[in-house]
Protein backbone atom coordinates (compact mmCIF):
# COMPACT_ATOMS: atom_id res chain seq x y z
CA UNK A 1 0.00 0.00 0.00
CA UNK A 2 1.12 3.39 -1.17
CA UNK A 3 0.93 6.39 1.98
CA UNK A 4 -2.34 8.22 0.78
CA UNK A 5 -1.26 11.14 -0.58
CA UNK A 6 -2.11 15.07 1.88
CA UNK A 7 -5.41 16.41 0.54
CA UNK A 8 -5.37 20.00 0.13
CA UNK A 9 -7.78 21.67 2.54
CA UNK A 10 -9.93 20.36 5.03
CA UNK A 11 -11.89 16.86 4.90
CA UNK A 12 -15.65 16.63 3.69
CA UNK A 13 -17.79 17.44 6.63
CA UNK A 14 -19.36 14.25 8.70
CA UNK A 15 -22.27 16.33 10.46
CA UNK A 16 -24.45 18.96 9.12
CA UNK A 17 -26.71 21.77 10.69
CA UNK A 18 -29.15 23.41 8.63
CA UNK A 19 -30.64 26.58 10.96
CA UNK A 20 -33.29 27.37 9.11
CA UNK A 21 -34.94 24.45 7.09
CA UNK A 22 -37.29 26.60 4.40
CA UNK A 23 -36.17 26.49 0.75
CA UNK A 24 -32.93 27.47 0.94
CA UNK A 25 -31.67 25.28 4.01
CA UNK A 26 -33.59 22.72 2.52
CA UNK A 27 -32.02 22.70 -0.94
CA UNK A 28 -29.05 22.69 0.40
CA UNK A 29 -29.67 19.44 2.23
CA UNK A 30 -31.17 17.98 -0.63
CA UNK A 31 -27.84 19.06 -2.57
CA UNK A 32 -25.68 17.34 -0.02
CA UNK A 33 -27.58 14.32 0.03
CA UNK A 34 -27.63 14.40 -3.89
CA UNK A 35 -23.94 14.60 -4.18
CA UNK A 36 -23.79 11.30 -1.72
CA UNK A 37 -22.90 12.44 1.71
CA UNK A 38 -23.86 9.94 4.06
CA UNK A 39 -23.36 12.05 7.15
CA UNK A 40 -26.23 13.20 9.19
CA UNK A 41 -28.23 16.24 8.57
CA UNK A 42 -29.54 17.80 11.93
CA UNK A 43 -32.54 20.39 11.45
CA UNK A 44 -32.93 23.46 13.50
CA UNK A 45 -36.27 25.43 13.02
CA UNK A 46 -39.75 25.93 14.18
CA UNK A 47 -41.71 22.92 14.50
CA UNK A 48 -44.10 23.49 11.59
CA UNK A 49 -40.93 23.31 9.07
CA UNK A 50 -39.35 20.20 11.22
CA UNK A 51 -42.27 18.53 10.89
CA UNK A 52 -42.34 19.30 7.06
CA UNK A 53 -38.62 18.56 6.24
CA UNK A 54 -38.69 15.56 8.26
CA UNK A 55 -41.79 13.90 5.98
CA UNK A 56 -39.71 14.94 3.03
CA UNK A 57 -36.37 13.35 4.51
CA UNK A 58 -34.73 16.77 4.36
CA UNK A 59 -33.48 16.24 7.36
CA UNK A 60 -32.90 13.19 9.75
CA UNK A 61 -33.92 14.93 13.06
CA UNK A 62 -34.24 18.33 14.78
CA UNK A 63 -32.11 19.97 17.68
CA UNK A 64 -31.68 23.10 19.93
CA UNK A 65 -29.29 25.09 18.46
CA UNK A 66 -26.84 24.09 21.18
CA UNK A 67 -26.71 20.49 20.43
CA UNK A 68 -26.85 20.95 16.83
CA UNK A 69 -24.34 23.03 16.83
CA UNK A 70 -22.04 20.94 18.88
CA UNK A 71 -22.38 18.17 16.91
CA UNK A 72 -21.64 19.61 13.40
CA UNK A 73 -18.76 20.13 11.63
CA UNK A 74 -20.58 22.71 9.16
CA UNK A 75 -23.34 24.40 10.09
CA UNK A 76 -25.28 26.60 7.32
CA UNK A 77 -26.97 29.56 8.20
CA UNK A 78 -30.61 29.85 5.95
CA UNK A 79 -32.84 32.00 7.81
CA UNK A 80 -33.56 35.94 6.97
CA UNK A 81 -31.21 38.03 7.55
CA UNK A 82 -31.65 39.77 11.34
CA UNK A 83 -32.41 35.35 12.34
CA UNK A 84 -28.91 34.99 10.82
CA UNK A 85 -27.34 38.17 12.46
CA UNK A 86 -29.48 36.91 15.66
CA UNK A 87 -27.98 33.70 15.75
CA UNK A 88 -24.62 34.34 15.59
CA UNK A 89 -24.56 36.26 18.69
CA UNK A 90 -25.42 33.20 20.45
CA UNK A 91 -23.80 30.69 17.84
CA UNK A 92 -19.50 30.24 18.88
CA UNK A 93 -20.10 29.08 22.66
CA UNK A 94 -21.62 26.02 21.13
CA UNK A 95 -19.30 25.01 18.27
CA UNK A 96 -15.99 22.67 17.78
CA UNK A 97 -13.15 24.63 16.78
CA UNK A 98 -12.65 25.31 13.38
CA UNK A 99 -16.05 24.06 12.85
CA UNK A 100 -17.53 25.55 9.67
CA UNK A 101 -20.64 28.23 9.86
CA UNK A 102 -21.62 30.12 6.78
CA UNK A 103 -25.26 31.65 5.91
CA UNK A 104 -27.31 32.09 2.90
CA UNK A 105 -28.15 35.64 3.52
CA UNK A 106 -29.38 38.08 0.72
CA UNK A 107 -26.92 40.48 2.25
CA UNK A 108 -23.49 40.60 3.36
CA UNK A 109 -21.99 43.49 5.12
CA UNK A 110 -24.18 43.31 7.83
CA UNK A 111 -24.14 39.29 8.56
CA UNK A 112 -19.81 39.36 7.57
CA UNK A 113 -19.18 42.16 10.28
CA UNK A 114 -21.18 40.49 13.03
CA UNK A 115 -19.79 37.34 12.44
CA UNK A 116 -15.87 38.92 12.05
CA UNK A 117 -16.76 40.06 15.83
CA UNK A 118 -18.70 36.92 17.35
CA UNK A 119 -17.42 33.66 15.85
CA UNK A 120 -14.08 32.99 17.05
CA UNK A 121 -13.98 29.31 17.32
CA UNK A 122 -15.81 28.50 14.40
CA UNK A 123 -14.23 29.72 10.82
CA UNK A 124 -17.00 31.73 8.79
CA UNK A 125 -17.23 32.33 5.32
CA UNK A 126 -20.39 34.60 4.23
CA UNK A 127 -22.66 33.03 1.19
CA UNK A 128 -25.40 34.00 -0.98
CA UNK A 129 -26.88 31.71 -3.71
CA UNK A 130 -28.69 33.74 -6.17
CA UNK A 131 -31.07 31.20 -6.28
CA UNK A 132 -34.87 31.01 -5.32
CA UNK A 133 -38.46 30.65 -6.50
CA UNK A 134 -41.86 31.93 -5.53
CA UNK A 135 -42.82 29.44 -3.62
CA UNK A 136 -41.76 29.03 0.05
CA UNK A 137 -40.42 25.96 2.46
CA UNK A 138 -38.81 22.75 2.31
CA UNK A 139 -42.14 21.81 0.99
CA UNK A 140 -40.18 23.08 -2.43
CA UNK A 141 -36.77 22.21 -1.47
CA UNK A 142 -34.83 20.64 -4.35
CA UNK A 143 -31.34 19.01 -4.78
CA UNK A 144 -31.41 21.12 -7.72
CA UNK A 145 -31.93 24.71 -6.93
CA UNK A 146 -28.63 25.72 -7.25
CA UNK A 147 -27.42 24.66 -10.32
CA UNK A 148 -26.38 26.27 -13.05
CA UNK A 149 -26.48 29.77 -10.64
CA UNK A 150 -23.99 31.78 -9.32
CA UNK A 151 -23.04 31.38 -5.58
CA UNK A 152 -21.01 34.20 -3.77
CA UNK A 153 -19.01 33.13 -1.34
CA UNK A 154 -17.21 36.38 0.60
CA UNK A 155 -13.75 34.53 1.46
CA UNK A 156 -12.16 31.31 -0.16
CA UNK A 157 -12.45 28.09 1.38
CA UNK A 158 -11.30 24.88 -0.30
CA UNK A 159 -14.09 21.94 1.26
CA UNK A 160 -17.02 24.65 0.92
CA UNK A 161 -16.09 25.20 -2.65
CA UNK A 162 -15.82 21.76 -3.29
CA UNK A 163 -19.98 21.06 -2.39
CA UNK A 164 -21.00 23.85 -4.29
CA UNK A 165 -19.36 23.15 -7.41
CA UNK A 166 -20.88 20.23 -7.25
CA UNK A 167 -24.47 21.04 -6.79
CA UNK A 168 -23.27 23.04 -10.27
CA UNK A 169 -23.17 26.01 -8.83
CA UNK A 170 -20.96 29.01 -9.97
CA UNK A 171 -19.05 30.02 -7.44
CA UNK A 172 -18.44 34.07 -7.60
CA UNK A 173 -16.07 35.02 -4.65
CA UNK A 174 -16.82 38.74 -4.41
CA UNK A 175 -16.02 41.23 -0.66
CA UNK A 176 -18.93 41.78 1.29
CA UNK A 177 -19.69 45.01 0.26
CA UNK A 178 -19.02 44.61 -3.21
CA UNK A 179 -21.84 42.16 -3.35
CA UNK A 180 -24.39 44.64 -1.64
CA UNK A 181 -23.67 47.10 -3.84
CA UNK A 182 -24.17 44.52 -7.36
CA UNK A 183 -27.29 43.28 -5.70
CA UNK A 184 -28.64 46.61 -5.12
CA UNK A 185 -28.96 46.73 -9.06
CA UNK A 186 -29.25 43.51 -9.73
CA UNK A 187 -31.87 41.65 -7.47
CA UNK A 188 -33.17 44.97 -4.60
CA UNK A 189 -33.77 47.40 -7.51
CA UNK A 190 -35.87 44.94 -9.53
CA UNK A 191 -38.60 43.76 -6.28
CA UNK A 192 -38.97 47.77 -5.99
CA UNK A 193 -39.37 48.15 -9.57
CA UNK A 194 -42.12 45.24 -9.79
CA UNK A 195 -43.41 46.51 -6.95
CA UNK A 196 -43.56 50.50 -8.14
CA UNK A 197 -45.02 48.82 -11.54
CA UNK A 198 -47.96 47.08 -9.92
CA UNK A 199 -48.47 50.03 -7.86
CA UNK A 200 -48.78 52.20 -11.32
CA UNK A 201 -50.94 49.85 -13.10
CA UNK A 202 -53.09 49.76 -9.70
CA UNK A 203 -53.90 53.69 -10.45
CA UNK A 204 -55.86 52.31 -13.47
CA UNK A 205 -58.90 50.44 -12.68
CA UNK A 206 -59.37 49.18 -16.23
CA UNK A 207 -55.40 48.25 -16.97
CA UNK A 208 -56.22 44.51 -15.50
CA UNK A 209 -58.23 44.63 -18.61
CA UNK A 210 -55.55 44.72 -20.90
CA UNK A 211 -52.74 43.83 -19.09
CA UNK A 212 -50.77 41.37 -21.47
CA UNK A 213 -47.19 39.25 -21.30
CA UNK A 214 -44.86 42.60 -20.38
CA UNK A 215 -46.95 43.53 -17.35
CA UNK A 216 -47.41 40.06 -16.30
CA UNK A 217 -43.52 39.14 -16.92
CA UNK A 218 -42.56 42.34 -14.68
CA UNK A 219 -44.73 42.75 -11.53
CA UNK A 220 -44.18 38.78 -10.74
CA UNK A 221 -41.73 39.92 -7.70
CA UNK A 222 -44.80 42.27 -7.00
CA UNK A 223 -46.06 39.12 -5.47
CA UNK A 224 -42.58 39.16 -2.83
CA UNK A 225 -44.14 39.06 0.24
CA UNK A 226 -42.63 42.12 2.18
CA UNK A 227 -41.19 40.14 5.69
CA UNK A 228 -37.90 38.83 2.87
CA UNK A 229 -37.43 42.15 2.03
CA UNK A 230 -37.14 44.26 5.53
CA UNK A 231 -34.19 43.03 6.52
CA UNK A 232 -32.46 43.24 3.33
CA UNK A 233 -33.84 47.07 3.44
CA UNK A 234 -32.46 47.74 7.06
CA UNK A 235 -29.34 46.20 6.07
CA UNK A 236 -28.81 47.37 2.69
CA UNK A 237 -30.52 51.01 2.20
CA UNK A 238 -27.31 52.97 1.12
CA UNK A 239 -26.40 50.62 -1.69
CA UNK A 240 -30.19 50.52 -3.01
CA UNK A 241 -30.91 54.09 -2.51
CA UNK A 242 -27.88 54.63 -4.73
CA UNK A 243 -29.37 52.07 -6.90
CA UNK A 244 -32.49 54.06 -7.60
CA UNK A 245 -30.54 57.16 -8.01
CA UNK A 246 -28.61 55.55 -11.41
CA UNK A 247 -32.12 54.00 -12.40
CA UNK A 248 -34.57 57.21 -12.19
CA UNK A 249 -31.76 58.61 -13.77
CA UNK A 250 -31.70 56.34 -16.98
CA UNK A 251 -35.65 56.88 -16.84
CA UNK A 252 -35.69 60.28 -17.59
CA UNK A 253 -32.98 59.77 -20.24
CA UNK A 254 -35.21 57.85 -22.24
CA UNK A 255 -37.77 59.86 -20.91
CA UNK A 256 -36.36 62.97 -22.35
CA UNK A 257 -35.47 61.36 -25.48
CA UNK A 258 -38.78 59.57 -26.34
CA UNK A 259 -39.40 61.46 -29.79
CA UNK A 260 -35.94 62.09 -30.29
CA UNK A 261 -33.68 59.36 -32.52
CA UNK A 262 -30.74 59.32 -30.08
CA UNK A 263 -32.82 56.79 -27.83
CA UNK A 264 -32.46 54.06 -30.59
CA UNK A 265 -28.24 53.76 -29.39
CA UNK A 266 -29.71 53.99 -25.22
CA UNK A 267 -32.02 50.61 -26.50
CA UNK A 268 -29.10 48.86 -28.10
CA UNK A 269 -26.68 49.65 -25.78
CA UNK A 270 -29.16 47.98 -23.02
CA UNK A 271 -29.68 44.94 -25.20
CA UNK A 272 -25.80 44.82 -25.85
CA UNK A 273 -26.23 44.55 -21.41
CA UNK A 274 -29.11 42.22 -21.35
CA UNK A 275 -27.54 40.58 -23.77
CA UNK A 276 -24.45 39.80 -21.52
CA UNK A 277 -25.73 39.03 -18.35
CA UNK A 278 -27.38 36.03 -20.25
CA UNK A 279 -23.94 35.03 -21.70
CA UNK A 280 -22.26 36.04 -18.44
CA UNK A 281 -25.10 33.19 -16.80
CA UNK A 282 -24.10 30.21 -19.36
CA UNK B 1 -87.60 21.89 -45.26
CA UNK B 2 -87.81 25.34 -42.52
CA UNK B 3 -86.38 28.49 -44.18
CA UNK B 4 -83.36 28.93 -42.36
CA UNK B 5 -83.42 31.52 -39.98
CA UNK B 6 -81.66 34.98 -40.17
CA UNK B 7 -78.15 34.82 -39.05
CA UNK B 8 -77.29 37.77 -36.94
CA UNK B 9 -74.53 39.95 -38.14
CA UNK B 10 -72.86 39.65 -41.67
CA UNK B 11 -71.53 36.20 -43.34
CA UNK B 12 -68.19 34.74 -42.02
CA UNK B 13 -65.35 35.91 -44.73
CA UNK B 14 -64.85 33.91 -47.96
CA UNK B 15 -61.21 35.52 -48.98
CA UNK B 16 -58.89 37.15 -46.41
CA UNK B 17 -55.97 39.21 -47.34
CA UNK B 18 -53.01 39.49 -44.51
CA UNK B 19 -50.61 42.49 -45.39
CA UNK B 20 -47.86 41.96 -42.73
CA UNK B 21 -47.39 38.40 -42.97
CA UNK B 22 -45.28 38.35 -39.59
CA UNK B 23 -45.72 36.98 -36.41
CA UNK B 24 -49.31 38.18 -35.24
CA UNK B 25 -50.35 38.40 -39.05
CA UNK B 26 -49.04 35.01 -39.74
CA UNK B 27 -50.53 33.51 -36.29
CA UNK B 28 -53.81 35.54 -37.40
CA UNK B 29 -54.19 33.27 -40.79
CA UNK B 30 -52.97 29.90 -38.65
CA UNK B 31 -55.99 30.90 -36.25
CA UNK B 32 -58.15 30.94 -38.94
CA UNK B 33 -57.37 27.94 -40.66
CA UNK B 34 -57.77 26.20 -37.04
CA UNK B 35 -61.10 27.78 -36.69
CA UNK B 36 -62.13 26.14 -40.19
CA UNK B 37 -61.87 28.41 -42.43
CA UNK B 38 -61.73 27.07 -45.71
CA UNK B 39 -61.25 30.03 -48.36
CA UNK B 40 -58.28 31.84 -49.58
CA UNK B 41 -55.41 33.33 -47.79
CA UNK B 42 -53.43 35.90 -49.50
CA UNK B 43 -50.77 37.95 -48.09
CA UNK B 44 -49.15 41.28 -48.54
CA UNK B 45 -45.42 41.18 -47.80
CA UNK B 46 -42.17 41.25 -48.44
CA UNK B 47 -40.68 38.68 -50.59
CA UNK B 48 -38.83 37.20 -47.61
CA UNK B 49 -41.79 37.23 -45.61
CA UNK B 50 -44.23 35.76 -48.40
CA UNK B 51 -41.66 33.14 -49.30
CA UNK B 52 -41.31 31.84 -45.46
CA UNK B 53 -45.14 32.15 -45.28
CA UNK B 54 -46.03 29.93 -47.88
CA UNK B 55 -43.34 27.70 -47.39
CA UNK B 56 -45.04 27.20 -44.01
CA UNK B 57 -48.43 26.92 -45.15
CA UNK B 58 -49.32 30.10 -43.59
CA UNK B 59 -50.87 31.73 -46.66
CA UNK B 60 -52.20 30.56 -49.86
CA UNK B 61 -50.64 32.83 -52.57
CA UNK B 62 -49.07 36.51 -52.56
CA UNK B 63 -50.26 39.62 -54.30
CA UNK B 64 -49.72 43.16 -54.47
CA UNK B 65 -51.77 45.14 -52.32
CA UNK B 66 -54.55 46.30 -54.66
CA UNK B 67 -54.93 43.07 -56.39
CA UNK B 68 -55.51 41.20 -52.28
CA UNK B 69 -57.56 44.47 -51.36
CA UNK B 70 -59.87 43.42 -54.45
CA UNK B 71 -60.70 39.85 -53.49
CA UNK B 72 -61.04 39.97 -49.57
CA UNK B 73 -63.93 41.05 -47.49
CA UNK B 74 -61.59 40.69 -44.68
CA UNK B 75 -58.16 42.86 -44.90
CA UNK B 76 -55.89 42.08 -41.60
CA UNK B 77 -53.32 45.21 -41.42
CA UNK B 78 -50.77 43.31 -39.53
CA UNK B 79 -47.37 45.92 -39.93
CA UNK B 80 -45.69 48.31 -37.92
CA UNK B 81 -47.79 51.15 -36.76
CA UNK B 82 -45.94 53.34 -39.19
CA UNK B 83 -46.85 50.98 -41.87
CA UNK B 84 -50.51 50.27 -41.30
CA UNK B 85 -50.78 54.09 -41.60
CA UNK B 86 -49.19 53.90 -44.95
CA UNK B 87 -51.43 51.28 -46.19
CA UNK B 88 -54.73 53.03 -44.64
CA UNK B 89 -53.52 56.23 -47.29
CA UNK B 90 -54.13 54.10 -50.28
CA UNK B 91 -56.49 51.02 -49.43
CA UNK B 92 -59.81 52.51 -49.70
CA UNK B 93 -59.72 52.70 -53.72
CA UNK B 94 -58.99 49.00 -53.67
CA UNK B 95 -61.83 47.39 -51.80
CA UNK B 96 -65.20 46.35 -52.37
CA UNK B 97 -67.55 48.24 -50.53
CA UNK B 98 -68.42 46.86 -47.40
CA UNK B 99 -65.40 45.21 -46.84
CA UNK B 100 -64.30 44.58 -42.91
CA UNK B 101 -60.53 46.35 -42.39
CA UNK B 102 -58.91 45.67 -39.11
CA UNK B 103 -55.58 45.97 -37.70
CA UNK B 104 -53.08 45.03 -35.22
CA UNK B 105 -51.41 48.12 -34.27
CA UNK B 106 -49.84 49.16 -30.96
CA UNK B 107 -51.03 51.83 -30.75
CA UNK B 108 -54.97 52.71 -31.72
CA UNK B 109 -55.18 56.20 -31.57
CA UNK B 110 -53.17 57.94 -35.05
CA UNK B 111 -54.72 54.55 -36.62
CA UNK B 112 -57.95 55.28 -36.32
CA UNK B 113 -57.64 58.68 -36.71
CA UNK B 114 -56.28 57.62 -40.35
CA UNK B 115 -58.80 55.02 -40.90
CA UNK B 116 -61.66 57.73 -40.12
CA UNK B 117 -60.40 59.89 -42.46
CA UNK B 118 -59.50 57.36 -45.74
CA UNK B 119 -61.81 54.25 -45.20
CA UNK B 120 -65.16 55.41 -46.67
CA UNK B 121 -66.01 51.53 -49.09
CA UNK B 122 -64.63 50.02 -46.22
CA UNK B 123 -65.44 49.45 -42.53
CA UNK B 124 -62.86 49.64 -40.37
CA UNK B 125 -62.61 47.88 -36.37
CA UNK B 126 -59.09 49.06 -34.71
CA UNK B 127 -58.00 45.97 -32.74
CA UNK B 128 -54.78 45.11 -30.91
CA UNK B 129 -54.18 41.94 -29.90
CA UNK B 130 -52.14 41.38 -26.42
CA UNK B 131 -49.98 38.58 -28.03
CA UNK B 132 -46.61 37.97 -29.08
CA UNK B 133 -42.99 36.55 -28.13
CA UNK B 134 -39.95 37.35 -28.24
CA UNK B 135 -39.33 35.83 -31.74
CA UNK B 136 -40.75 37.43 -34.74
CA UNK B 137 -41.90 36.67 -38.32
CA UNK B 138 -43.98 34.32 -39.69
CA UNK B 139 -41.64 30.97 -39.06
CA UNK B 140 -42.73 31.58 -35.23
CA UNK B 141 -46.57 32.13 -35.83
CA UNK B 142 -48.46 29.69 -34.36
CA UNK B 143 -52.51 28.99 -34.22
CA UNK B 144 -52.78 29.50 -30.29
CA UNK B 145 -51.05 32.50 -30.30
CA UNK B 146 -53.82 34.91 -29.21
CA UNK B 147 -55.55 31.94 -26.85
CA UNK B 148 -56.08 33.23 -23.14
CA UNK B 149 -55.05 36.56 -24.31
CA UNK B 150 -57.04 40.01 -24.35
CA UNK B 151 -57.93 41.10 -27.75
CA UNK B 152 -58.99 44.74 -27.97
CA UNK B 153 -61.50 46.23 -30.38
CA UNK B 154 -61.90 49.78 -30.76
CA UNK B 155 -65.63 49.20 -31.75
CA UNK B 156 -68.16 46.00 -31.73
CA UNK B 157 -68.37 44.04 -34.89
CA UNK B 158 -70.14 40.80 -34.82
CA UNK B 159 -68.63 38.97 -37.70
CA UNK B 160 -64.61 39.68 -36.04
CA UNK B 161 -65.78 38.68 -32.70
CA UNK B 162 -67.02 35.81 -34.12
CA UNK B 163 -63.28 34.86 -35.44
CA UNK B 164 -61.45 36.37 -32.17
CA UNK B 165 -63.55 34.38 -29.41
CA UNK B 166 -63.06 31.50 -31.40
CA UNK B 167 -59.20 31.60 -31.02
CA UNK B 168 -59.51 31.89 -27.58
CA UNK B 169 -58.98 35.60 -26.90
CA UNK B 170 -60.58 37.55 -24.50
CA UNK B 171 -62.34 40.39 -26.21
CA UNK B 172 -62.07 44.01 -24.42
CA UNK B 173 -64.03 46.94 -26.27
CA UNK B 174 -62.02 50.29 -25.71
CA UNK B 175 -62.16 53.54 -27.05
CA UNK B 176 -58.68 54.01 -28.89
CA UNK B 177 -57.52 56.70 -26.74
CA UNK B 178 -58.57 54.52 -23.92
CA UNK B 179 -56.49 51.83 -24.82
CA UNK B 180 -53.42 53.87 -25.62
CA UNK B 181 -53.28 54.66 -22.02
CA UNK B 182 -53.55 51.80 -20.60
CA UNK B 183 -50.90 50.55 -22.82
CA UNK B 184 -49.07 53.71 -21.95
CA UNK B 185 -48.80 51.77 -18.46
CA UNK B 186 -48.68 48.18 -18.89
CA UNK B 187 -47.11 47.65 -22.40
CA UNK B 188 -44.83 51.02 -22.86
CA UNK B 189 -43.79 51.62 -19.33
CA UNK B 190 -42.44 47.87 -18.68
CA UNK B 191 -40.34 48.21 -22.01
CA UNK B 192 -38.69 51.72 -21.21
CA UNK B 193 -38.20 50.05 -16.86
CA UNK B 194 -36.27 46.59 -18.47
CA UNK B 195 -34.53 49.29 -20.89
CA UNK B 196 -33.40 51.29 -17.97
CA UNK B 197 -32.60 48.50 -15.51
CA UNK B 198 -30.54 46.81 -17.70
CA UNK B 199 -28.43 50.16 -18.49
CA UNK B 200 -28.48 50.73 -14.90
CA UNK B 201 -26.69 47.22 -14.76
CA UNK B 202 -24.47 47.80 -17.39
CA UNK B 203 -23.28 51.10 -15.35
CA UNK B 204 -21.24 47.98 -12.90
CA UNK B 205 -19.14 45.89 -15.21
CA UNK B 206 -18.91 42.93 -12.39
CA UNK B 207 -23.30 43.19 -11.34
CA UNK B 208 -23.09 39.84 -14.34
CA UNK B 209 -21.48 38.01 -12.42
CA UNK B 210 -24.15 37.85 -9.16
CA UNK B 211 -27.35 38.59 -11.64
CA UNK B 212 -29.81 36.26 -10.19
CA UNK B 213 -33.70 35.68 -11.94
CA UNK B 214 -34.56 38.79 -10.66
CA UNK B 215 -32.28 40.91 -13.31
CA UNK B 216 -32.79 38.29 -15.86
CA UNK B 217 -36.62 38.53 -15.76
CA UNK B 218 -36.59 42.06 -15.31
CA UNK B 219 -34.38 42.91 -18.66
CA UNK B 220 -35.86 40.49 -21.08
CA UNK B 221 -37.72 42.97 -22.71
CA UNK B 222 -34.49 44.62 -23.11
CA UNK B 223 -33.41 42.37 -25.80
CA UNK B 224 -36.65 43.30 -27.79
CA UNK B 225 -35.60 45.45 -31.12
CA UNK B 226 -36.07 49.19 -31.07
CA UNK B 227 -37.79 49.29 -34.67
CA UNK B 228 -41.38 48.07 -33.04
CA UNK B 229 -41.01 51.09 -29.96
CA UNK B 230 -40.35 53.84 -32.64
CA UNK B 231 -43.39 53.91 -34.13
CA UNK B 232 -45.19 53.33 -30.57
CA UNK B 233 -42.78 56.70 -28.97
CA UNK B 234 -43.94 58.46 -31.97
CA UNK B 235 -47.94 57.85 -31.40
CA UNK B 236 -48.27 57.07 -27.80
CA UNK B 237 -45.03 59.75 -26.44
CA UNK B 238 -47.79 61.95 -24.24
CA UNK B 239 -49.29 58.99 -22.46
CA UNK B 240 -45.99 57.49 -22.19
CA UNK B 241 -44.73 60.39 -20.66
CA UNK B 242 -47.80 60.58 -18.01
CA UNK B 243 -47.08 56.68 -17.35
CA UNK B 244 -43.37 57.11 -16.64
CA UNK B 245 -44.53 59.95 -14.33
CA UNK B 246 -46.74 58.45 -12.09
CA UNK B 247 -44.40 55.33 -12.23
CA UNK B 248 -41.30 57.55 -10.75
CA UNK B 249 -43.48 58.56 -8.31
CA UNK B 250 -44.45 55.58 -6.82
CA UNK B 251 -40.63 54.48 -6.91
CA UNK B 252 -39.39 58.02 -5.23
CA UNK B 253 -42.48 57.29 -2.60
CA UNK B 254 -40.46 53.73 -2.05
CA UNK B 255 -37.21 54.79 -2.12
CA UNK B 256 -38.11 57.70 0.55
CA UNK B 257 -39.52 54.80 2.71
CA UNK B 258 -36.72 51.85 2.82
CA UNK B 259 -36.45 52.25 6.17
CA UNK B 260 -39.78 52.91 7.56
CA UNK B 261 -42.47 50.47 8.22
CA UNK B 262 -44.61 52.23 5.87
CA UNK B 263 -43.18 50.39 3.02
CA UNK B 264 -45.16 47.48 4.09
CA UNK B 265 -48.52 48.56 3.24
CA UNK B 266 -47.12 49.33 -0.46
CA UNK B 267 -45.69 45.72 -0.58
CA UNK B 268 -49.47 44.68 0.18
CA UNK B 269 -50.95 46.99 -2.41
CA UNK B 270 -49.14 46.00 -4.89
CA UNK B 271 -49.06 42.59 -4.39
CA UNK B 272 -52.92 42.94 -4.79
CA UNK B 273 -52.87 44.98 -7.55
CA UNK B 274 -50.30 41.86 -8.81
CA UNK B 275 -52.69 39.30 -8.02
CA UNK B 276 -55.51 40.73 -9.51
CA UNK B 277 -53.57 41.43 -12.74
CA UNK B 278 -53.19 37.13 -12.92
CA UNK B 279 -57.20 37.06 -11.37
CA UNK B 280 -58.26 39.06 -14.52
CA UNK B 281 -55.97 37.18 -16.87
CA UNK B 282 -57.66 34.18 -16.02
Amino acid sequence: MTEEAPRAGRRAPEAVAIVGVGLIGGSFALALRALGFVGKIVGVSSPEAVRVAIERGVIDEALPLGEAAAMADLIYLARPIEGILAVLNELDQYVRPGTLVTDAGSTKSAICARAAEKIQRGRFVGGHPMAGKEARGADFAEASLFHGRPYILTSGCDELERLITGFGARIVRMPAEEHDALDALTSHLPQLISTALAASIGTEPEAARVAGPAAMDLTRLALSPYEIWRDIFATNATNIDQALGVFIGKLEELRGELRSPGIEREFENAAAVARALRAGAR
